[in-house]
């Protein structure tokens, strides 16, 4: 973290007053935390368009706990990824699906890769990605 | 279109110093301009979240000529729809395959509906809907 | 386009009913019209992932016609790309707000770049880019 | 679950041969449950359309742990709505950085409400929501 620099930003009143109604609704402090958010919210995108970016993905399965070696199947997997799985965390939806959560720290490729993989795990019913930079100068 | 206001931001310089990049990489003229744009995306995602909103929907198709019939029930479809599609642009991508844009008007519901209809239309290969609203106060 | 093969998939009868209920909804004719609109669409998808891929953008810009020299500016910038912008279609929303879909043809690269250009220049409220394979073989 | 069914597509041979490339790059054991899970991803798509459908989030939020009060914000929000919020996984990306993935169930619009208000929390750098359903029929 650097020090706080000030600048100013003009703006039409009618979209300001809208951007103000939005603030409010997502619980917002003030404006400059909200742009805040939206400029980083940028550049996380802008950075995550790079196969080579460091990152870290949240992958979501839901899968039927039911399903014959399923569960040892995934934590094969994630043993054979151990360096850049990093983290589970495993909820127990109903009296047959899990919902499992797995942090992947890596290149945006090998989350990418990691992620398909698991998803296409036999039994995983749905699954998907969302990745994030590790933010260190954001 | 209202007056224009202006205040003031604060913000860390190293997250400045990166959206900074980013405004130039972007080809923004200044931060204001690149700051009202994030600012009018966020009000148009929140708005298109309701299914009444008023919007504009571009729903781009793929499809082969060749398919028996497929220009036609993609006339007729249009032409039942003649109040809420306003306008279509053709393309010959090759040979076989052209690519159609149209542009919709009506509720967020509507155009949703209109392009599933159109999507799903046998022969047309891919389509993809993006929407944006009217932005009369943006 | 080669010849038509066809081959069986097993699925729970739960889910295909479900299915079934969808296709209904999106208007398709039959399964197997739906179920490659759906492996086109992840097609699609895998190779828009790689920045080399021939591909074919639709832009879709709002603007306000009453900033000074915008539509110059927008047209200057479209001639500048014409190897790449094949055609453009134009739709007065109201008094003040035009919307304007450019389809851009290129590498994934290019049509990012020329895109992330345009909605960069000043005055243009809102843009979006959609992306799509010419299909060749899809 | 229910009974396993079978039916029949077709497709072109040359589509048919560029999906098998993808189910082997994306790792799936046989098409079956390649097109099974496309399925499944579009039930789930179409669900989460709707603000009502009961569904699973995960949040993952970025922040810095050493702004003030940060970590007893977020967990005093996360207590007042103990309901929903039903666990939580927290990483050390780096010496000031944290992962925190938060698990959410209920209606889509109350997962949104309280995504927004963590993602809106002063001192959280970034934040994403993903959603999927309880998935019980499919």
């Amino acid at each position: 973290m650097g020090n706080t620099v000030r600048f100013g930003i003009s703006l039409d009143e009618n979209l300001l007053a809208s951007f103000d109604e939005l603030i409010e609704q997502k619980n917002y402090m003030n404006r400059s935390e909200a742009i805040r958010d939206l400029i980083r919210a940028s550049l996380v995108e802008e950075r995550l368009g790079s196969e080579d970016q460091e990152a870290v993905g949240t992958v979501t399965l839901v899968y039927n706990h039911h399903v014959r070696d399923l569960s040892d199947k995934l934590t094969e997997h994630q043993h054979s990824h151990h360096h850049q799985i990093i983290s589970a965390l495993h909820v127990h939806l109903d009296a047959h699906n899990c919902l499992e959560v797995l942090i992947i720290r890596g290149a945006v490729r090998d989350i990418k890769q990691i992620a398909n993989e698991l998803i296409g795990v036999k039994g995983v019913k749905h699954g998907k990605l969302v990745m994030t930079t590790t933010a260190e100068d954001l």
